[in-house]
């Protein structure tokens, strides 16, 4: 049995989960609230950082978004005729890895670094851990930065049956997870990004989507869209 | 012929430079100033990063860090007898990719991003770029999380052959591309982190270094132990 530690609201780990539902694997999931610091987990990942997968050998944690999506790549796509959320062709997989630093790090940095922390996170740290009140300026950004991304989504959309390309890639599930806790908010205006709205319809309606709709943040109602599957 | 868009001074060029000559692999370099934004840049790679290797394929860049350093493992260390920067299982693997992570997202946060904008970059920025004279609290803070991590390294070198366990990997190429941009500063306090200075006498000494120790910046003097094998 896979564990992997998460939290519900971690675009990174939401990706994970997505991934292994892909390719037909079940995980124990443990919650971690990386701002705490928990001693026990910083022995598992010394970077703090989420997710983590715990396969067959604990001694051997896997941690870290890329290190994790490939691994599962690598491991259960292995198997002849299974599920690959990779292409086959080196030049196809070096295009899902730059729309993973695409998503991981920019959209990240641009977005849902500022929206999570201050619509979210902040809401559940001490204040000693930088909990308090959201900040205006901080949220203004995200948004803004958010019409940046949609717009370069719509692009990739309106030409590709998916974001890397003809198949579904782990290039879909990042910025689907990074989007989905956005949306949560009530964040993303869709109604001005038609393609990108259209591509996202079409990866939350996957079975491998339901567990994440089904999260929620205790005290925060999600908006009309978030698990509206035609919204 | 391979072409690499680089950076003299930005350490993910330079693991991507030393994993081209470990692999035997000669490049054209093209030097990128990613701070002046080049409209024709961005249309090879619209996130603005380095490096970028272009293959024999011109309309299909590959960019970013992680993507070149995976794309020439699946390439040229693919053929039979190659020498491989990435070890075989796949355990070992995410091992890693988790170390990438550490020095390509921690280590960079924490030390490189600050230390060289302050110290290097903003010498060649213009003002509406960014330039100006450094920051001395950025500096400082940037010195002080460079010892943690000469800790964090000097830990893993006492147990383990190469950072990321018995043989080279691409986790010891961006740890050292990193640390060699400090050590022209002079940042590096050596003496006090052993096995740190020992491994990286070794991963210094190696042929695919020796380009990089050759750079220099206009106008600045390298460090006493920048390019000395026995320092």
């Amino acid at each position: 049995m896979l564990t992997l530690y998460h939290h519900a609201f971690c675009p990174f780990s939401r990706a994970a989960r997505i991934a292994l539902a892909e390719y037909g694997l079940e995980a124990k999931l443990v919650e971690e609230r990386l701002w705490e610091k928990r001693k026990e987990f910083l022995i598992v990942n010394p970077a703090g950082s989420l997710p983590v997968l715990i396969d067959r050998d604990a001694a051997r944690p896997i941690c870290g978004a890329r290190a994790v999506i490939e691994f599962i790549n690598e491991t259960a796509g292995a198997d002849p005729g299974a599920r690959r959320l990779m292409p086959d062709d080196p030049y196809g997989r070096a295009e899902v890895r730059r729309l993973l630093d695409w998503f991981d790090l920019k959209f990240h940095a641009d977005v849902s670094a500022l929206l999570l922390k201050e619509r979210i996170y902040k809401r559940f740290m001490r204040v000693e851990h930088g909990g308090g009140p959201p900040s205006a300026g901080a949220i203004r950004t995200g948004r803004e930065n958010l019409r940046f991304h949609l717009h370069y989504i719509s692009k990739l959309a309106e030409r590709r049956n998916w974001l890397a390309g003809d198949q579904l890639t782990h290039a879909d599930l990042a910025a689907a997870a990074h989007l989905s806790c956005i949306d949560y908010l009530g964040d993303v205006p869709w109604d001005d990004y038609e393609w990108a709205r259209h591509w996202y319809a079409r990866i939350k309606s996957r079975p491998s989507f339901r567990p994440i709709l089904a999260d929620s943040i205790p005290g925060m109602t999600p908006s009309r869209t978030y698990a509206d599957l035609d919204f």
